[in-house]
């Protein structure tokens, strides 16, 4: 284990947390708050620690693939407790728990939240909030791919923070990939924003609505999350949550004009089919409670988006709907979005994948002797990928019966136990009952709320990162 | 499909479920009851029946792994169907529905019933319900196989029957494995039904409450199932649940003396240690509820053996305790018992098999280069058992999930819908809240109890078979 690299790319990346401060820090200037101040000192700390240790001369500057998944879990983890300091040092946040919790739920673009009084934040702290969500949206560190000198492995790191069983290069370079898809990022996030605006939300709520949208975070910044905005807005948060559920490569190949390749990505097409359906399904069972054709049509549609990209907003409390329609929405919990998106979940691919297994597996029994290769976009799937993809569910499963056990002591009821660890895992934010869209996390105790971030960090580093960091085989010496 | 031969060997089936029909018609002699004349009668129709189709001459006797599975669910549901007419011609159980529902759950050894007064039933029509139990536990194809005429591939249909990731031979031919696996059964069950009676249970009820314990079914002859016997006889009975989830291996070994290879054992290892950690945990935290310690160990004892293995007898009303002993009830559900054992659920040594992958998967990451094999019980494991092993958890999901949606039509609660689903598809029976231990399943939709047979028939059968008959490529010409 390369311990001084580990250290010094730490380093760096407390550098990019400190200079991302900045940002926020100028927010505060603009509505003349005082706990900007708060913001500006962390981020120099995170700058000057970081410089301090760049410093470091490892031997070897080779990332191996165990270097790759070690340093990016511990970079979430530092990460989210540096980002936690101004809430935590300004009082916005009193416990150093909480703090962290709320941080890591922004990062990893969960959106569960602690906090009981939303409004009663200042601007500044609810934009650097807001602001976690579209740093961790598209990853930290493929953001650092893009200024940092290549190193011979940077493809373990790219691997370690994007989702899905699969990760494509766009482009032979990594660092032109990762340049690309933050391009295509910002480019989205600002038209969203732009669209928000124009529709007539206030200017502050349209950058962190479209934070939470580009990131498929969640956190809102009123206490009815996006229930107040008007219908056209809410129509066009649902566009672009949707939007920023689909695998970029897509917006690539409509940059590049390959429209034919766009067809053949069956991911996208059952993305698409499973929201209508489940929008459809959803829409019909709630006319009955809501009333009105178009806000039933309105409601479905943008939950189902929230939801399945594991955003996480809301324009109404889905708690008190009809089993079927929750049912559909904490089924859509496990499906998630696209892989290659910002979004979280187990990720419409795997699903396939696994669908594609259990044809493969009735065709064995009928015609033993065939030997089957499973195609997606129409390319054969190396084995690699799909025992990946397989151990990648009983990891999951093993994550999340654990974390339950243990979050199950607090003596919550079942419903409310089991959509506190699905929406945390799947970085969706709110789940039902207790934690439903009007609720939040704040009356778990402090050993639930580590076992969340724990689970809000290995979903959205998708388990093996954070696992291999725990695994002590990891750390032996050879 | 050798067609003709499927009908042959269902015929086959239907002479051996008339036989087991004279069984309670006997009881019903013996308590003088009018009903036992509908089992005396459904008896001959159903030897008379079979008998016309053995008649039939199929041109080739060879059971192909394709036809294996297709006689095996197929086999299950006239089996389900033909047991369910005593109850349905009698007027004991008014609908044919429910009638059938009622039938699986015994055969499958689910236990879940829609009965809402039990004791109402004529003794001799409990008996059969509970005798379907012990037909069920071990196989009625497992059982025919020490009788029929020895077929080239019969290892198939065994391996259909048999629960678990992959079915040991005991001995090299399949006809003697099926005699000693049923001598076992028939051992146990009969000590377990003394034991009983020693204990002071009613004759009747220790046959009964013996039968259900043997299949691990569960179906009671009381309103509060297993609540108003001794403390001895529950003591008794979670033991003797306990015994039928083991491997049955287990008890050859002990037959032949192979000590050693019994300590080799890993599932019923984990086995033993998830039983005792789960009742440890489930005890302590019904103590403040149930507040003596001798109780609150044998009702967690108890419940645990009784989840476990699938069984679903109960002491106490579970569905009352706190969310942690709930939790861990419903985790439970889904570990099952051993593989080679009467009990059901997703299996011990599949759970082992998961993660054994988590952790070679962690290692490949940490060396590359390593090629590790999985290993249990010393031997290395095929990967075609794993694919087979990984599939099924696949398979199982989207059955779940399937099922879960229709049922949540009703309109009940997500933790009824959830547990109902898992409970039947893991042959247990009893659930949560509606469903729960002093609940039943009459409240029901046709429709959704039509998905708990489906459901029911494919857990006991491990998925596959029903699949298999339900593939539109299984019936394709060549």
């Amino acid at each position: 284990m390369n311990y001084l690299l580990i250290i010094k790319f730490i380093g760096a990346m407390l550098q990019f947390e400190g200079l991302f401060m900045l940002i926020p820090f100028t927010v505060g200037l603009i509505y003349h708050e005082t706990q900007a101040k708060y913001l500006l000192l962390m981020a120099a700390v995170a700058f000057v620690i970081g410089s301090l240790l760049r410093l470091i001369q490892p031997k070897s500057k080779k990332f191996h693939s165990k270097e790759g998944f070690v340093v990016t879990a511990f970079s979430w983890i530092v990460l989210s407790v540096m980002g936690a300091m101004p809430f935590w040092i300004s009082g916005e946040i009193n416990s150093f728990t909480d703090a962290v919790f709320e941080t890591a739920s922004g990062f990893t673009t969960t959106g569960a939240s602690i906090l009981v009084d939303l409004e009663a934040m200042c601007k500044c702290m609810l934009f650097w909030r807001s602001f976690t969500h579209w740093i961790g949206g598209m990853g930290v560190l493929v953001f650092m791919l893009i200024f940092l000198k290549s190193s011979a492995d940077e493809m373990n790191l790219m691997r370690a923070e994007s989702p899905g069983p699969s990760v494509d290069k766009l482009v032979p370079k990594v660092r032109t990939t990762a340049f690309i898809l933050y391009a295509i990022y910002t480019g989205i996030t600002a038209i969203s924003i732009i669209a928000f605006i124009a529709a007539g939300m206030p200017v502050f709520d349209s950058f962190c609505i479209g934070f939470g949208a580009a990131g498929t975070g969640g956190f809102g910044v009123k206490a009815d999350s996006c229930a107040s905005y008007s219908p056209l807005c809410q129509v066009l948060i649902t566009i672009s949550m949707f939007l920023f559920g689909v695998n970029f490569k897509i917006y690539f190949l409509i940059i590049i004009k390959k429209f034919k390749e766009i067809l053949k990505c069956e991911e996208v097409l059952w993305y698409t089919i499973i929201y209508i359906v489940a929008s459809t399904l959803v829409a019909v069972n709630i006319f009955t409670e809501i009333g009105a054709v178009g806000e039933s049509v309105r409601a479905s549609c943008f939950q189902v988006a929230s939801i399945m990209t594991t955003t996480g907003f809301a324009t109404h409390d889905f708690n008190l709907w009809s089993s079927l329609p929750k049912a559909i929405l904490v089924l859509i919990m496990f499906t998630g979005a696209c892989a290659g998106s910002t979004g979280g979940g187990i990720k419409v691919s795997r699903w396939i994948l696994y669908l594609k297994q259990i044809k493969r597996e009735v065709a064995k029994y009928t015609h033993p002797r065939s030997v089957k290769k499973i195609r997606l976009d129409g390319d054969v799937v190396d084995e690699n990928t799909i025992r990946s993809a397989n151990v990648y569910l009983m990891a999951y499963a093993a994550v999340f019966i654990v974390s339950m056990l243990v979050i199950c002591i607090d003596g919550y009821d079942l419903i409310t136990c089991f959509t506190s660890v699905a929406a945390t895992l799947n970085n969706i934010g709110p789940g039902l009952e207790v934690v439903g869209p009007i609720g939040n996390y704040a009356g778990y105790s402090i050993l639930s709320k580590w076992v969340f971030v724990f689970d809000m960090i290995a979903g959205r580093l998708e388990l093996f990162p954070v696992l291999i960091m725990f695994a002590p085989q990891t750390w032996k010496r050879k």
